[in-house]
């Protein structure tokens, strides 16, 4: 069995999650490739050694180049903050190696370009760390989509929604300030973006309306701040063949932990699902005797794969990290050269990051606005 | 026990509702105030004398001017086509009747005006059939909001989705036609709106976006010829006080129904429902303690008035024709001269009926417009 | 138009939602047989005449006698306690009047069984109050059992949950009383062996074990007095044809309002639907795609007859008291002649009764024992 | 970081869901002592090699006695078929190792009185497999009725159902022979029992009912053989304290795929949840207004331990591999002598398969058995 060399710089969550992925794959997939654990770096040395022997790599190190040094590395999984990424990725595919960055590329647009720009001349794979569209739910719907099930496609909507902004109270924070960026929009909007590269295409036009649910926070002095993000985004979209469609994301939603409620509307039926119930989806087929039609929930079960590959009995349900485990595993059949790998490389993140910048330019005009895409 | 005099015009479907809560809110409320069924008009007499028999009507009459002329009525309910409700108000409320007028008040906002100025130099009551904020849950939601259970509402979204547009091979017919109005905004949009002035306020600015899922539909020759009309309306909204909202309309939704779904976001804890399991809500309230914080789903029952006048036991549910019984009691509350009877009136109606036209303008510009609301 | 007179006794809930229904059944079903309120009588000769006003009787007695007596009343809604139904009952049957008869028959089993001598012997429409076989979704999921959507039936579980016994702190009062009857068994029980008698059979054979959650319950003087009757009962059933079933009933549920939860298995498919949202059902059927196999929420609509009678739009929902109007509505086929009405008549509701008796002596003797049915 | 040395016997799912739990654990819980993958056997030699490579053990064998005598090894995984697991795990802890042995122990009950006997002679640690207790909403839930959240528990309900047995035209296979079992009960009730030691208590009294939803099945030859065991199981269940119950289990249940329903009823609230909805529990409290009392729907969150080592933000779920990570994890906490380690140890688990016995034995005899319990 050929094995690959993994790199993993951050040891936050993101990293964890990328270490059980590598962990993983091999015994979940059954990969002609199998992971070899190489090098964590974290800048924090103590720290990257003792995460380094609860992940399982083989050495540690508290400076990132060193690890993209290391020749044993063939790929680097990056999970540091967002700011740190373009350095990080571009410098690994100069290095030859190939990078699984997480999303977003970059806080700038201009940096993504540069890691775009990177990634093509390389030649090297470079994917993002979108896993929601890896979750058998997705893919299933998917091909339900891509076999006419519903029809032509018209009209999408989908709402992501969490409350971790929603305590008033709550102090200020840096990502109250404008200098973190839009707000929701960054926070939340990619992924639904990431969801409609499969489901339809990404919008063409764009009008946002971004609202601030909270108008100030406490400061450690007991004075308060005014917050200068906007912890709501409405976008209204239009997409290239006619369809239409609304995205709106609140981190300010109490209630709403990890809701992603995606409605897909077409012309012979109608798909839903909601990412805190990521274990089925709902599917309505205008046929049949209109006695006994109705929404069906299916659950996911090995019919919809790979859930087989974890679970060979239906209904039992895969995790959320479960996701990043087939993330991994397409991202190791790109590496083996398989076109259809379903990844979303530098060149889909960056169209996904123009619309995101897109919407918040039509905030500020106020009008409609061309994504690019 | 007084009485009062009831003509009803028009025995369709809202006919029938009308007729079915004149009968039933004395026995349901034990009304001081106890209708008479005296007088029904039906352009067909003959359909109009079998309704009356049907109905419980002493007299029937094919010329709705006849019912308007009538000494024994003094309330007049206008169920007919929307084209026809500006004159038969305008000519009941002259005659010194009460009226009662399904919603929307007219086509053309001129009409609706018009409504409104001789409601108001009459002197006499005139309501709008809105039955939906007759809802018990909508009214707890209303009494929760303003005993600010969820803190201060900063974000509303309501969908009105139903699918009786969605089949494009169901023949053109006058609803796609431009002289039939926008299409989904005029059927739908009022709900949500009146819902909002239950809630919030109606929005200061609006901006749409309107959508043609069926392009076109089959003639009876055999050629299709275009929708003129938006099956699909998506709207976003701003509210006086800095909330944001998102109102979307799709007439086309396979699988919804009677779907209205309301999602109200406040500063401590949020609010859903949906009309389609209209005899419950579901409230998450941003307190105590974290481990059992959840959105609790709470069924009707008697302590939610006035679903106890209906069933002294809770989780019996009402249905839609309650709801039209409730609205009754309201009228008669007005009629006695109760200050706070939920009623929705021409003035209010009025300014329902601009959100809606400026939407329309709104989505004609590309741009912000205010309602004057 | 033929006319039927109505006399009702009793005027509690049940006997405001008699009057509601035989307000309503005309307008709505367009009756050739129109209910004419003839007489309402109520042991308070005062109150009798205020809810005659109010429920649109033409007069009112303070003895039911005499109500029984009238010569314009052709039908007799009986809707006062238990202990009374069989007396008067039976006197109206020898008065040559039709019954309509809240249920149970009666407390003691051989007083059913003279009520449904008299019935059979007066040649006189006899029916039972089963207001849950009414439901569309009820009809709906017989004709799909009827026409085998889901195969031979080999189990269904029935449970039937409220909470107003819940609070251990109420006051004992007559209900926790030995004399008052089993407990839960006959408040509850009837309503899923009448929904059996429609989707299956009623069971040959059934096992009981009854358990009392709340143990006593205080008295005026403080002091607190044992519980006798069992708030919970839990019944396993056998079926002629060989399937099996279970039968809860516990009215001592906290959160539970008016849940009866019924599941249906099939050989080719799954029937499952709850009291509490009464205006869907779902379907699972064991055919088709895999991948897209999955319980349907059926909503009711107007496919589901007799929905289309209140409402021509689908998903807008019945209520309770919209059952009634359908049973009336049933009472009336039956009192034309219609041989598939669907009623419950003496004959049936005996045998339903005796199957309470039947689990109450399994609990005594802690076996298997027949229902006679 | 110490490590300890696994030995893992089969290779079928179980198998590979213990390798990814043995994997995983180290990363997810940081533990102190790190599974060092030594050793994995598997009657056929080539496929355990193979096996050995994707799951990452050092070594492989196609005898397991070879795999108890190898010195690096200190516990073993026992995840054969069940008619093996008596051997084995008296042969492992008789050679000194710790057993983690998948459930049930054994198909007689002599047999799993054996294994209790090595066990606590050998005073290694010997825990069953039961991992739906370790789910966090089933700890949850624990702590809430520990804590009176609910009053004294009264009454508890728990469906398992599922399909692999509904199709009655799959062939005949060896789970329809009368050898191979009861059928429904030894398959699935052993999951309810375990919840139950949890939730409240092991049953003291049972009487069952089985019965046999297909009657026959094909052979090869086109003919049809009678089906020996029960797929239906139902069970009335008494409860030390005086609480009543009633468990249901369905192997051939259209539509089920993983369903656990539980309801547990208390003198202050009722809990339910589903394991086809894992993620999430159901809690109703009697107390605060009545007008917003209901069900509340808890997600998973961090606040529910040990969700958090998985995932840092609320409602992203965990999956069915997950709950064997934690119960590793359990496992190592028991290695190291944590007394409240959350296992079912073999006393435990012979006490469980007490319970089915009895009630097998409840349905020969058609009545109330007591489970030694």
């Amino acid at each position: 069995m050929k094995t690959i060399g993994i790199g993993l710089i951050g040891t936050g969550y993101m990293g964890k999650c990328h270490a059980l992925a590598w962990t993983g794959v091999a015994a979940t997939f059954g990969e002609t490739l199998r992971p070899r654990l190489v090098h964590l770096a974290e800048v924090n040395a103590d720290l990257a050694h003792t995460k380094a022997t609860e992940f399982g790599f083989a050495r540690s190190s508290g400076d990132w180049r060193a690890l993209i040094a290391d020749p044993e590395v063939d790929v680097v999984s990056v999970t540091t903050p967002n700011a740190f990424h373009a350095d990080m990725a571009i410098a690994a595919l100069q290095a030859g190696k190939h990078v699984w960055c997480e999303k977003p590329m970059a806080t700038a647009l201009a940096d993504a370009a540069r890691m775009r720009e990177t990634a093509r001349a390389s030649g090297r794979i470079a994917v993002l760390g979108y896993n929601y569209i890896q979750n058998p739910t997705v893919r299933q719907i998917e091909a339900l989509i891509a076999g006419g099930a519903i029809g032509t496609v018209n009209h999408i909507r989908i709402e992501m929604d969490e409350d971790f902004m929603a305590d008033a109270e709550a102090p200020f924070n840096w990502k109250n300030e404008a200098a973190s960026g839009y707000g929701a929009l960054d926070d939340f909007a990619v992924h639904p973006l990431s969801l409609m590269t499969r489901f339809l295409s990404l919008p063409s036009e764009v009008l946002a309306d971004m609202s601030r649910p909270v108008a100030s926070r406490p400061l450690a002095d007991g004075s308060r701040r005014a917050v200068e993000t906007h912890d709501i985004a409405n976008v209204l979209l239009r997409f290239p063949g006619g369809a239409s469609g609304v995205l709106t994301a609140n981190r300010a939603a109490w209630g709403r932990k990890g809701r992603i409620f995606v409605q897909i509307f077409g012309s012979a039926g109608t798909l839903h699902f909601d990412q805190e119930r990521g274990n089925e989806f709902n599917l309505y087929l205008a046929k049949g005797d209109p006695a006994t039609q109705g929404f069906r929930t299916v659950l996911l079960g090995p019919q919809h794969a790979p859930y087989d590959r974890f679970i060979p009995a239906p209904g039992h349900g895969l995790g959320f990290n479960d996701l990043k485990v087939i993330e991994a595993h397409e991202l190791i059949r790109a590496l083996n050269g398989d076109a259809d790998a379903r990844v979303i490389d530098f060149e889909t993140g960056l169209a996904i990051e123009g619309c995101v910048h897109a919407m918040a330019k039509s905030h500020a005009d106020g009008r409609w606005t061309p994504t690019g895409a």
